[in-house]
C-alpha cells in the first residue's frame, strides 16, 4: 500500500530553546533503536520531524555524536519527508546570536517561532502529534509579554479552555485539577466543576488515545485520610463527591475520593489506568518518586495530542552531552502511542 | 558473660485491639526466621514479650499456625523471660466479651490495659522499646473519652510536647511537621517553630538510634516548586528558611527548602537519611506508593525507642489468617535495629 496520510502519522517536535538541553535530548531520542522500533511497528508509517534550525540540530548533533542522518525541508508534505531520517523542518531564522546557556532574546525568538510553527501545524492536521521541546518561560516572556507556559499558549490557540495536564511516569498516569497554586489556596480553588472536569477529560483521554474501553480513574480526597468523615477538612462531601457522582452517572468508571496516601499504590499494582489528584505535589511527589526519569507531561483536550518531557531547558549543562534524554524518549514514544 | 540488663534488650510489643488483626500479625511476624536472626545477631540478648492475654494469643496462633512457642509470665524480669520463647506478660484480664471484628468496649479494655503496662514499662526501663499493636481510636474512646491516639498518649505519659512522627519504609525516612489537620490549614499550622523543632528532632534521633554521625536531613518546601521564588506562596522564605537556618548554625546538616516533588528520588537514592515534611499527604504519598507493606512509624522525643506497624486494626479480615505481617516484621526489626 502506498504511503499516505490515511496510514501516516507525522510526530512534530519543536526544538526548544536552542540555549538549552532541548535539541540535544531530541536527537539523542532520536538515535535511540527502540524509539525507531515503536515508530515501526504495526501498519503506521512515523515520520519525525523536528521544527527549528538545522544549524542547531546540526550543532547538537556534534556534541551528542548522535548517530542520525538529517532530512531538511521546508514543508511537511508526505512527499518529502524521508521515513528513515530525522527530517528538520527549517524555520528559516538566523541562529547567529544563540547563547548557550542562558535566558536570551535571540534564544527566545527561535524558541517561539518554532512553537508557533508546531502549533499551527497540529492545529491544521499537518501532524498528528506534538512534542514540545523545553522552553525557558521568562525567555519568551522577552518576545512575548504575559507568556506563562506551552499549556496555556496552546489552549489559547486552540480556543479550549479546559485544557488539564495528564503526567505520565512509570505504571501511573496523574491528571491535576489544580496545578501552580499556592498551597493554602488549593482548597478554594478545588470545586466540583473542575473535579469533574478533571475525571471526564481523563476519561475520554483514555477512551480515545490510549485506547482504553472503560478506563478506571480514581480520585483522590484533599485531606489526610479524606477528611477522616468531615472531621478533618469536608471538601471531599462538598466539592469531590458530588463531581463523582455526575460523573458516575455519566457511566464514567470512577472510584473515590480515595486517600492520596495509599491511592498510588494500588494505581501501580494496575487498579487504576489514572489518578485524578487536587493539587501539584500530591500527584506529583509519588509519581516522580517511581518515574523520575521517564516522565511525560501530556495535555488533554486539544484537538491533538500533545506531549512534553517533564524537564526544564537546564542551561547548566546544555550542550555537554550530559542532559538525560529519557523524558524526551518517553514523549515521542507517548506520542507514538497515541497515534495509533 | 552472663546475661544481664546491660547485655540484653526487651522488645515489648502490646496486643492491641483483641478483635483486630495486631495478635495474629504479631505472632506472624514473630514466627519469622529473619526477625529471630536480627534478634540474634550481635552481642546482645533479645527478649520478646507481648503484653496482653495469652488467651487470645492462643486464639491467634491457632488461626495462624504460626510456629511459635509461649513462656507466660508475670513480670518482665530477665530471670523469668525466656530468649528463644515468644514471652507473653499476662495483664490478667478476662477475654469472654471480647468480639472479633468490631468496635467494642470490651476489646477497648483490654487493648487500653495492654497499652497502659507497656507504657509503664518502657517509661521505667523495664522494656527497651515499645511495638505498640493496632488498637482503634473510637473503641479506646469509649473506656477513654477523648483518647486521640496512640502518639498523643504516649506523649502525655512521658511529658513530652513535642513528640514527632516519623515514618520509615523502604530507603525513606519522612518526619512529618503537621500530621492529620486539614489541607487548608496546613499553612497556618506550619512555623518556624515546629519545623525547627521536627529537624532537630530527626537529627537528634538519627545521630542517638540510628548511630548516623552527621545525619543529611532534606526539608520540603510547602508549595508546589518551592513557590517559585515567592510568586505562588511564601511559606518558603518566611517560615522555612528561618528553621533551617537556625539548624545549620547548629550545625544541623541540613539542606532546603526543597520541592516535593523531587526530593524523595534524591532520597531514595541515599542523598538524604531523612526528608522532613510540611504536612501528611506530601511525605506519606511518595513514602506509601514505595513501601506500602513496610512502613513503620516510630515516635521521636520520647524517652525510649518506640515503634507501630502503620496499619489499622482492620477488623473485617481479623482472624481468618489472611492479614499482612510486613509492616508489623519492620515495626519489631526497626525496634530492634534502634535498641543496639
Amino acid at each position: 500500500m502506498p504511503i499516505s496520510r490515511s496510514n501516516s502519522r507525522i510526530i512534530g517536535i519543536t526544538m526548544g530553546d536552542p540555549g538549552g538541553i532541548s535539541p540535544e535530548v531530541t536527537l539523542k531520542a532520536l538515535a535511540k533503536r527502540n524509539v525507531w522500533n515503536k515508530a515501526k511497528k504495526g501498519i503506521f508509517h512515523t515520520f519525525f520531524v523536528c521544527i527549528g534550525s538545522p544549524e542547531i540540530y546540526e550543532e547538537a548533533k556534534r556534541v551528542t555524536g548522535a548517530r542520525v542522518r538529517f532530512n531538511v525541508v521546508d514543508c511537511v508534505d508526505l512527499a518529502v519527508l524521508d521515513e528513515d531520517a530525522v527530517n528538520v523542518l527549517d524555520i528559516g531564522d538566523d541562529v547567529a546570536e544563540v547563547i548557550v546557556g542562558k535566558v536570551a532574546m535571540a534564544n527566545a525568538v527561535l524558541s517561539y517561532h518554532a512553537l508557533n510553527v508546531g502549533t499551527q501545524l497540529a492545529m491544521n492536521g499537518c501532524i498528528n502529534a506534538l512534542v514540545t521541546g523545553s522552553i525557558n518561560k521568562e525567555a519568551v516572556q522577552l518576545v512575548l509579554p504575559g507568556f506563562t507556559g506551552h499549556t496555556e499558549f496552546l489552549a489559547e490557540k486552540a480556543g479550549v479552555k479546559n485544557v488539564k495536564m495528564l503526567l505520565q511516569g512509570g505504571p501511573l498516569r496523574v491528571i491535576l485539577v489544580t496545578t501552580h497554586v499556592a498551597l493554602a489556596q488549593v482548597s478554594e480553588r478545588v470545586n466540583s466543576k473542575n473535579v469533574y472536569s478533571a475525571i471526564e477529560s481523563a476519561h475520554r483521554f483514555l477512551k480515545k488515545y490510549a485506547k482504553i474501553k472503560s478506563p478506571k480513574i480514581a480520585v483522590c480526597g484533599l485531606n489526610p485520610h479524606c477528611g477522616e468523615g468531615g472531621k478533618i477538612g469536608n471538601e471531599e462531601s462538598t466539592k469531590i463527591m458530588p463531581a463523582i457522582k455526575k460523573a458516575l452517572k455519566e457511566n464514567i468508571n470512577v472510584t473515590g475520593p480515595l486517600p492520596a496516601d495509599t491511592v498510588f499504590y494500588a494505581a501501580v499494582k494496575g487498579v487504576y489506568d489514572a489518578v485524578v489528584v487536587m493539587y501539584h505535589d500530591q500527584g506529583l511527589g509519588p509519581l516522580k518518586t517511581i518515574a523520575f526519569d521517564d516522565c511525560v507531561n501530556i495535555s488533554l483536550n486539544l484537538p491533538y495530542v500533545r506531549t512534553s518531557p517533564a524537564h526544564g531547558t537546564a542551561f547548566d549543562i546544555a550542550y555537554q552531552n550530559i542532559a538525560n534524554p529519557e523524558s524526551m524518549i518517553v514523549a515521542i514514544k507517548t506520542a507514538i502511542e497515541y497515534t495509533q
